[in-house]
């Protein structure tokens, strides 16, 4: 016997499922692969032997449709990063070999692909040639290195686009003065916040301001942008990634939680956002909202890009695809060859350089003050969002997949 | 000239633009309209002859189409209560007057009721026989007496039952003990928090509590029925109405203002949501988030609900039907006939039974500890949230009109 063992990790997104559709839809037609288990929880999981055979589950074209227009990950995920013993290697082969496994395939971001990492080092040198380890990327954060992109991030993408348009028009509807503050996800790099941009795809208007983690945040040139916004309108909106820091390297979440305590006596920990929503109550004193879009941009599967869901697809059939073919220690990635008309391929590299590396935001994409982002910015995220999923509705609300 | 004037007030929603153009549509087929008029920011906008023509705006399909599928308020809106001065009245009539208003919509909720009412009374007293007033309704709230619903409420229910199917999945990924709070709208009534219950429609899970304002807060029981979720699932998923208030009368975001303090001395307005995250920090000890749908649960246009859509279209073509038929101060409303299949007519009420009443959630929708809602609720939201409305993209992004 011949079986796949597919599993995830780390934070889902809306399209980490296409990615294990693509995964299984290549071993179903390859006519290579016995057997289907998904490593419930990730390795975390699978070191528990909690395995679970999905084969059958996705062997309708309704069920995989399903499962790519499903958000989270439907095999669950952990964030857990392997310790480097030899016996806990040798007990996952072990469990490998007890389910006949030849190809395993691990989604996840740059802390999986450590893992991928270190299973296929130790294969390697303990002579384990008939067990094929790929990893297959996955990331709202857009993070990972040598890939144009990641998948999950296009779909994020969107929800932040789109949804900053429809805040946009909102906040436009009274004439008094106040400001909107969004907090975004991204701890290390600002392509989320970035993405606010799209809000202005189609000629609408865009945040005021966007702060990134790449940039070191002040508090007086802050305060002095916001009250220039307020000459020529009657709104501010500004987007802020929950990841900023000041010069001294400071989190904004942190300096404030350093300061106020609750009512029962715990530091609050509230965020990016707060920060700058205390900074405007004090020195411009308008009314100020801040909102989160928190969970909702990793899991908004009913509004997932095309290209996104496509793409994270293609890259699950080219993981397992290597895997078929003997390789071991890898990772399909996009690279973009033009960006209007959008075109790309799809390549492998050695999960090596994934691993533990970080891929920030060029400086050269944002405004001459950097408290925005230019028109590169708005070129690389244009091909990304395109096209709409055919998420299937029933009820009103659309029809999500189960598999464990 | 008979002209059409036409505004908005209130807070806004995602269906609020689908009543005007049901008023424009009806007011181009008619043939008895010269002019459309738009009052840009409500009777505030009016009172100082903020006056826009628009008809020409919507002439075409597509701009109509366009605004039935923009969120917010295209034409402004106002929180503003008309005062009881006859000069006030007064000098709308002469405004009117001016541009040869003979109709005047009036979309709102029930503070925007009260002012259709003054304004029809000031008429009917003063022998004003050629301008007829008529109010369309709207509020995410669906607080309005009278009607089974009101237009933008099956929309924002839509946005919250799906939301909701999506966090839940991404919540259920993880095998660690967590909670999830969920903070809607609602300061009076809990219909938004009751609608987290349609993610179940298609058997999907639903969350574990529901807290609505119109049931006392205890937290010695909350704390208990908390716990008590932990003993069947790793994870808990709570929704909580801002309006939730403590058996004294006191709202939870209130008590927890008066104790905490930020960094700049301001006491926190954190809400209703963080005060049950504290809770659950102190007594429980697990890791907690609280998401708010803030904004997103009434401008989410990209997800409306096509029930939504065509019923507050016709809502504003009955207004200004009625007003062409000499009839002023009443609003239309939506009497539900049958459930399953849903049918309803649309009848006309006087604006006094709406203007200043509020609709709380029946008591009977609740289940027995008061913490949920029961099957009652789900029949009464499940029509409300039909239909997938058809917006256009462009780039990946729905286009949005803009009238001012």
């Amino acid at each position: 016997m011949k079986n796949l063992l597919v599993a995830q990790s780390g934070g889902p997104t809306a399209a980490i499922n296409a990615t294990l559709a693509g995964v299984c839809k290549k071993a179903f037609i390859s006519g290579k692969v016995d057997k289907i288990y998904g490593g419930i929880n990730g390795i975390k999981g699978i070191l528990s032997k909690n395995i679970k055979e999905i084969g059958p589950m996705l062997s309708s074209v309704e069920s995989m449709s399903m499962l790519v227009h499903t958000p989270a990950a439907a095999l669950g995920t952990c964030r857990y990063k392997l310790d480097n013993k030899p016996e806990t290697f040798q007990k996952i082969i072990e469990i490998f070999r007890e389910f006949e496994i030849a190809y395993f395939v691990y989604i996840g971001g740059n802390d999986s692909m450590d893992t991928v990492n270190k299973l296929s080092i130790y294969c390697a040198e303990n002579g384990i040639k008939d067990i094929q380890i790929m990893g297959a990327p996955k990331t709202i954060d857009n993070d990972l290195c040598v890939t144009d992109h990641t998948p999950g991030f296009g779909t994020a993408a969107k929800y932040i686009g789109i949804t900053m348009a429809e805040v946009m028009l909102d906040v436009r509807v009274y004439d008094s003065k106040q400001a909107v503050i969004v907090e975004t996800m991204g701890r290390n790099t600002g392509w989320l916040a970035a993405s606010a941009c799209l809000s202005g795809l189609n000629g609408g208007p865009t945040p005021h301001l966007i702060y990134l983690p790449e940039v070191p945040f002040d508090d007086e040139v802050f305060i002095a942008d916001v009250k220039a916004i307020y000459e020529t309108s009657s709104y501010a909106v500004i987007v802020v990634s929950e990841g900023v820091k000041d010069a001294n390297g400071t989190y904004l979440c942190e300096k404030e939680t350093t300061k106020g305590t609750d009512s029962f006596g715990h530091k609050f920990l509230s965020g990016a956002g707060k920060y700058l929503e205390q900074l405007i109550s004090t020195h411009i004193g308008c009314k100020v909202r801040t909102i989160d879009f928190s969970l909702m941009q990793r899991c908004s599967g009913h509004i997932a890009s095309l290209c996104d869901l496509e793409e994270s697809m293609m890259l699950g059939e080219a993981a397992l695809d290597r895997a078929l073919n003997g390789i071991s220690g890898e990772m399909p990635y996009i690279e973009r060859l033009t960006s209007e008309p959008y075109t790309f391929r799809i390549g492998t590299t050695s999960v090596s350089n994934i691993a533990n590396f970080e891929k920030k935001v060029p400086i050269e994409w944002l405004n001459d003050k950097k408290n925005n982002v230019n028109e590169k910015m708005l070129e690389y995220l244009k091909p990304l969002v395109q096209g709409e999923a055919n998420v299937k509705y029933k009820n009103g609300i659309p029809q999500h997949i189960k598999l464990y």
